[in-house]
């Protein structure tokens, strides 16, 4: 029997290599594949196996039993299971919009996916002050296509339920509801807090009750609301774009939850993209060009977004009561008004948490860092006391230009 | 090896007593065992089985592959897993309200429990217009524990997703799905409507679009909102009493959703026996006196409700967002909304739908059950509408006199 469909050990490139060769029917047997192992995040060991023949190419996600940074702290790799079950899901649903799954192997606990070494990630693109004009067409399409249908107003409700049970997710979960809900509202010692943003912190944010108490209802959304099938981590360094096509990845904190959290954390991090242009972009001109490219970006993702939900919500919907008068605007409010709230969680929990974004910490300048970050936090805390009142594209470019020109 | 440890059958009468006497340590040697079946339900087989010698007895509930009254109805013997979880679960919980489970037995699909011979149903005893001056203290008790011990506010958000995994229950939600919250609100063919009250409902229901929004509101809220660990089917056939005990029964709609969907069930439930008193009782004093008794009950149930919950948020509460200012009245507020709003459609789906009240349905004069109909009607549609208004014990019953008065 092959020695990987025995027990799992934690493969090195060599074994990748020969995995590839024995355990898949993607290369054919006169390839000359190489392999190399580049993953960089802290959980996952990621090989690209390569033919130099035919240039085709795959990559193999392999769940360590630990971080690597540190083998005491272990980590179910179940969130292997859930990402290779949500990454076929999303495949259907999104037509293409994400890595396409070659293979799940629940011994060796790795997925075998295509692999997107012509993408480049969509935050170093943005940093880079690249432009993407297709990029708020496709990511419409996929938020609309995974939220909507995997909700109850399109899903069979007993399929549905099987669903949720399957992406139960206790443990990615639980660093949302901390990392994202709770720790950046007051002077928790895991935040990472920039010195010169810090009497700020405290005075508008640790101290502000009518703030506190909103997070907490928001936080009371996320842990029980189960709207759709969320990626659950949906910044720019999890999507890869390229001149004509997106793909989105890493969706190994899918959950059944509430839909606005995608698509708010789409737009915070297009707005840690706007700030980083508004610091970083010395020439005037270049700089008024790259935000009104961002503004439009942000204002098209909101728009389209409801032009396309209404479109699909009349051609899909299968709930009779979700085609009672007023639902439709109903709902769409209620995930729009959700789409504010975590726009703003998501902008103050990157400046005053502990997981920050390039965007902004890689302006060199502190003054610039500082005001940037400010302008973040205001913004933020407008997008979240405010949810209620902002409801298209331009609703939401105007929180960021006020919170610019009072900064 | 014993027969019972194989293979699942359905079991006779002699097959429980075999049971009882080799598979359970509870009866002594000695025993002389009798067995009944007593079960008049559609879907499980209820074994009595007592010791005329000590007048120790016990309940066999073994769950059959199949409606009783049509086998071609398959039902997933799954409900017997998840009734004897949860029995377990509040039987801690509420420190007793529940039948004791002495064994769970997946082989045969069935639970064994305390034997409850000695209690009445509540339904049966509010009909006969019997008194249980102790009912609102120990019901309360009942929801306070169940309720908001297993909600966020106070349960470990990990442990919280295993038991929503673990109750997911597809099969019985989508019959309320049906059954409450969609079929009464149209002219649906499995209602059963009692002829004189149809004009009525066409008028008031069924073409009523502002009446129709909220339900679909209802509806979402019933799909999505893993709020506490609920009953399901909390209405006074679930509960068995005697003067100074409770025990509720048949959790088997067990899963996690809007904690006041049990409470509006046990405030509609008391709603009928008072339309029922209304109509049955001949003696003006007698009925008064009855209605008094009923009223005060409606008014305790939320009023000790809102007082334990008060106490038990204080002194229990583990998440640190629910310790925000103002987040136990906002929380508490939306399940006394949620309460109304589902006294509403239960005493509405009991009236229009498919599954009637023996206390209507048993008001023998034509006219009077027509009465009776209409204010649950008025009253269920003004429980849904006027949800945010409702929210002490005298709003409540207000609602109901107000519908008497103008019926």
């Amino acid at each position: 029997m092959s020695r990987f469909k025995s027990k799992y050990f934690t493969m090195e490139e060599a074994d990748a290599l020969e995995y590839a060769a024995a355990e898949l029917d993607f290369f054919s047997k006169e390839a000359e594949l190489s392999c190399s192992e580049i993953g960089d995040g802290n959980l996952n060991y990621v090989f690209k196996i390569a033919d130099a023949k035919t240039g085709k190419s795959l990559i193999i996600k392999q769940a360590g039993p630990c971080a690597r940074i540190d083998e005491t702290i272990k980590v179910s790799p179940d969130r292997n299971r859930i990402e290779s079950d949500i990454l076929k899901i999303q495949y259907e649903l999104s037509e293409g919009l994400v890595p396409e799954l070659y293979k799940y192997d629940e011994i060796m606990n790795c997925c075998v996916m295509e692999d997107l070494s012509d993408y480049t990630i969509l935050r170093k693109a943005l940093i880079e002050h690249k432009k993407f004009p297709h990029f708020a067409e496709q990511i419409t399409d996929f938020l609309v296509k995974t939220l909507l249908l995997t909700s109850d107003v399109v899903i069979n409700h007993k399929g549905k339920k099987d669903l949720v049970k399957n992406f139960i997710n206790p443990e990615l979960c639980e660093i949302t509801e901390d990392l994202v809900y709770t720790e950046p509202f007051f002077n928790c010692n895991r935040n990472d807090v920039f010195e010169p943003t810090r009497p700020f912190a405290e005075k508008e944010f640790w101290n502000n009750e009518e703030l506190l108490l909103e997070t907490a209802k928001l936080k009371f959304e996320f842990l029980t609301n189960a709207q759709a099938l969320l990626h659950g981590d949906l910044h720019t360094g999890s999507i890869f774009v390229k001149e004509d096509s997106i793909k989105v990845i890493d969706p190994e904190f899918a959950f059944f939850g509430p839909a606005g959290y995608d698509i708010g954390n789409v737009i915070a991090n297009l707005i840690f993209a706007y700030e980083n242009a508004e610091a970083a972009i010395e020439d005037k001109a270049s700089k008024e060009d790259y935000k009104n490219y961002l503004e439009a970006t942000i204002v098209k993702i909101i728009d389209l977004f409801i032009q396309k939900f209404n479109k699909t919500y009349d051609e899909k919907v299968r709930e009779r009561v979700a085609t009672y008068k007023g639902f439709k605007e109903y709902y769409l409010d209620s995930i729009i008004r959700d789409t504010s709230a975590v726009t703003g969680l998501e902008l103050v929990r990157r400046i005053l948490g502990m997981a920050h974004v390039k965007d902004i910490t890689g302006i060199e300048d502190i003054d610039k860092r500082a005001r940037a970050e400010k302008i973040c936090l205001l913004a933020g805390k407008n997008f979240i006391l405010n949810r209620k009142e902002i409801k298209t594209g331009k609703d939401f470019i105007q929180v960021v230009r006020n919170a610019e020109s009072s900064i």
